[in-house]
C-alpha cells in the first residue's frame, strides 16, 4: 500500500459480480460513521502536526547498534584490521544521524502531548544520541561478560559464535542494555519500543528501567518477566519462565504505584531455576543463593542458601481408572 | 527466489570443486523420488486449480485495519482534521478490495475442499468484507476501553501512546477483536491465521472463537492461552502464563469434542495473576473475584472471593549441603 | 542502510541547530575509543578473511524447504499434476545451490575458528546438502504423521489446511525435523540458527540434537523447552509450557556436562499436560502414561500410569479481607 496516491474505485478483480459492485457503493456512509466514531472523546487517534517516531526506524537502529557492537557478525562487508576503523566510523556516523532524528521526534512528541513548550527538543535529541554513542564501549564490555557467562553456564553450546548468532537470551540482554542506556538518558517511548521488540522475538520481557549487572545469562528465556524496579547483581543466571514481579496490584495501580520499588532485588551469583516467581519490592535474594524451579516466593532468602519446593504429593493410578 | 523463471543449472560459486559438480548430477533421481513420495496418500499437498489465501496478504490486512483504527499512529502520512476523512476513505476502499479478494479465496477454497458447489463465493466474500468494515466503529470503541483498562492497571506506563505503539497485550487484543469479527461472519481459515500471527508476535494465544467483553487487559502476556469456547466478561485483567483451557482430552478429542463448551467462564471485574491455569467448560469465576498466581483450578469460584494457594512448604539449606 | 557507499557527513535534517553540528564533531574521538575497546581481549568481533553463514539466507532456506515439503501451500505458483515435477525440480536445484554454499561457509568458518586445516570444506558442503535433500521424502513422511496427530488431538480445528497454514506446533516441529537432519549430518551452527528461528516465532525451543519419533503434536506451545539429549517416542503429545530439561547445573556446566545425557526419555503414546517440568537424563516416562499439568517431576513413571498433582490446598476469603 502506498500512502501517496489514491486509486479510482474499481472492481477488485475480473470475476467481480455486479452485486459486489453494488456493495461497494455502501462504503462512503460507513466511512462517515467511522470518521465520526474516531472523533469522539472515547477514541484514540494521532491527528496533529507532530510526527511520531517510526517503529521501523527504531528497529533498524537496534540492528545497526548490534553491527557496531559485534563487528563482522551481522554484515556482508568483509572486515579486516585495516578497514575496521573506517567501517565503524561510517556506521557510527549514520547511527548518530538516525538516532538524533528519532530521539528528537520522541522528545518533541512528548512535549506536545504534555502541552509543554518545546524549545530545545532538537538539541536534546542530538546530545542524547551523542551520549548514547559515547556509552557504546561500556555496553560492549558488559555484553562480553554476558557472552562469557553464557558459555560458562550452558552445556549445549561450545561456541561464542553460536551464542552471538542465535541465542535469544543474549539478544534480549543486548537490546535491554541498549534500551536501558537510552532510558537512563530520559529518552521517551523509544526504550520501551526496543524492549518490546526483544520481547516479541524472544518471549523475554525486560523493562528498560531495570538494573542488571554484568555476567547476566538467561537460558531458553520464553516467559521471563523482569519488572521496572528490579535490581540484579553480577553473574546472575535465570531460566525460562522466571518472573521478577510486583505483588498484587489494586485496580488503580496505574496511578498510585508509579515509581515505587515494586520488584525484587537479586544479589550477585544467584541462580533461579525455571518457572519460579519472585515478587515484591522488599524481597531480596541474598548473594550466591540458589532458588529451585516452580517456586512462588514473596519473602527474602538469606545469602548462601538453597531453596527448593518440598516435593509435592503426586497421585498415581492405573491409566484407565484415573481421572484428571 | 522468484517463481517465474528457471535458472540454468550452474556451479554455485567460483570455488566450485569438480567433485561438487558430480554430486549435482545426482539431483534428478532425488527429485523423482520426492515427487513420488509427495503423491502418496500419506502426504499433504495443495496441487489443484483453487488458489489459496495468501498468508502475507492477510498479515498486511491486519496492519491496514490497525492504521484505520488508530489513525496517525502507524503511518508516515501526516494527518490533520482536514484530511482525515479523505485518508480513511482511501484506506477503507483499499481494505474492502483486498479483504473481499482474500475472503472469496478462503470461501472458494473451503468449498472445493469439502466438495461443495461454490455458487456465491464471490458475493459472499464481498458481503462479508462490507459487514466487517461496518463493524469497525464498534471495534474501535471496544479497543478504547481496552486502552483505558491498560492505563488504569499498569504502573509501568503513563502514556496511551506507549500502550498503542508497543504493548503486546493491546496488539494481541486488537488482532483478536478483528479476527473474532471475521470468525463471527463465518470466514474460514483467515481468523486463525490472524490470531496465530498475534500468538507468534506476543506469545498470547487467543482462539478467534472466544468471547471477550470490553476493558480487557493482559499484562506481559507471554504464555497466555484462551481457548475457543471461553467467555470473558467486562474489565477482566490477566497476567502472563494464564491458561483458560480444557480439561484433559482423550486421544480422539479432535473429533468428539468439537463445538462443545470446553473452556471456562470469567465474569466481570475478575483479576487472574501470573501462571494460573483454569480448566473446564463448567468452571465459572464469579464477578469481582481475584485468583492468585500459580494456581491450578478446575472448579468454580463464587463472586467477590479471593483465592490464593496455601503457602507451599519450602526447604531451606546451606547451599553446599543441599540437593535439588 | 547500504554497506557499500559512504555518505559525506551532512546535517540530519533541515531544522538542524548549529549546536547539533558542533556535537557531531565529537564523533571521531568516540569512534577511536570504540575501535580500541573492540580490539581488546574482552570483546568479541569477527574480523578476518572467513565469511560467515548469512542468518537471512538460512531463514530463506527453511522456507524453501517448506515449499518443497508442502507444495502449493506457500507459493503463488499454481500447481497441478502436470507441472509439479518441473516445479519441484527447479526448487530443489535452487535449494541445493544455496544450501551447499551456506554449509560450506559454516564448515570453513568452523575450521578456521578451531585452527584446523580446511581441505575438503567445499566438497563436504556439497555432499551434506545432497544428503539432506535425499532425506526430504523421509522428512515429508514424518511431517504427515505429525499433521495427522494434530488433527486427531485438537478439537479446535477440523482442517489439515489450517494446521499447515498456521499451527505453531507444526511449524516448530517442521523446522526441528529439518534442523535435526542437518545436525545429524554434522553441520555446524546452521541447525541451531534454524531452531532458534522457530523458537522466536513460536515460543517452542527444541534443540536440534533431540530425538523425536513420528506423530508428534505440541498444542499452543509457548514456553515448551526440549533439551539436547531428550528422546521422545511415537505419538507423543505435549501442551504449552512443558519443559523436558536437565537437573540443576553447576556454574561450570558449560564445560563439564557437554554430551552427557541430561534430559528425559518419553516413551510412545505419552501425553504431558500444560506447564509440567520433567528433568534428568535418567528420568523415563513409560509408554501410554499421562502426566497431568503443573507437575515438577524428577523421577521415572512406569508405563500405563496416570500421574496428577494432589489437589493443592487453596485459601478462600471474602475479597476485601484477603491478602495475596
Amino acid at each position: 500500500m502506498t500512502d501517496d496516491d489514491i486509486t479510482i474505485q474499481k472492481p477488485c478483480c475480473n470475476h467481480n459480480a455486479s452485486s459486489a459492485n453494488g456493495l461497494q457503493n455502501k462504503l462512503p456512509p460507513v466511512v462517515k460513521t467511522l470518521v465520526a466514531a474516531l472523533q469522539t472523546e472515547n477514541s484514540f487517534e494521532h491527528v496533529g502536526p507532530v510526527p511520531i517516531p517510526s517503529h521501523k526506524s527504531i528497529i533498524d537502529i537496534i540492528y545497526q547498534v548490534r553491527q557496531i557492537l559485534f563487528p563482522g557478525y551481522f554484515t556482508k562487508t568483509k572486515l579486516h584490521a585495516a578497514n575496521l576503523e573506517y567501517y565503524l566510523g561510517k556506521e557510527t556516523t549514520e547511527l548518530y544521524e538516525r538516532l538524533s532524528q528519532e530521539i528528537t521526534m520522541a522528545i518533541r512528541h512528548d512535549c506536545r502531548r504534555a502541552n509543554l513548550p518545546c524549545t530545545h527538543c532538537e538539541e536534546r535529541g542530538h546530545q542524547t544520541a551523542l551520549s548514547f554513542i559515547e556509552s557504546l564501549p561500556k555496553i560492549s564490555t558488559m555484553l562480553s561478560t554476558d557472552i562469557r557467562a553464557t558459555l560458562a553456564g550452558d552445556p549445549a553450546t561450545a561456541s561464542s559464535d553460536e551464542v552471538i548468532f542465535c541465542y535469544p537470551g543474549l539478544l534480549a540482554t543486548s537490546i535491554f542494555r541498549i534500551a536501558h542506556e537510552l532510558h537512563t538518558l530520559n529518552t521517551p517511548v523509544i526504550p520501551r519500543i526496543m524492549t518490546e521488540h526483544a520481547h516479541s522475538l524472544t518471549g523475554i520481557d525486560i523493562h528498560p528501567g531495570a538494573t542488571i549487572g554484568p555476567g547476566f545469562f538467561i537460558d531458553h528465556g520464553t516467559g521471563v518477566v523482569i519488572g521496572e524496579t528490579t535490581i540484579i547483581g553480577s553473574n546472575v543466571r535465570l531460566y525460562q519462565g522466571v518472573t521478577l514481579g510486583a505483588l498484587s496490584l489494586p485496580k488503580d495501580a496505574g496511578i498510585t504505584l508509579q515509581h515505587v520499588k515494586r520488584h525484587p532485588t537479586i544479589e550477585d551469583d544467584v541462580i533461579i531455576y525455571a518457572n519460579t516467581t519472585i515478587l515484591g519490592g522488599k524481597t531480596i535474594i541474598g548473594a550466591r543463593s540458589v532458588v529451585g524451579g516452580n517456586i512462588w516466593l514473596t519473602e527474602s532468602v538469606p545469602s548462601d542458601t538453597r531453596v527448593v519446593l518440598k516435593r509435592p504429593e503426586l497421585l498415581y493410578s492405573g491409566r484407565k481408572g484415573g481421572t484428571s
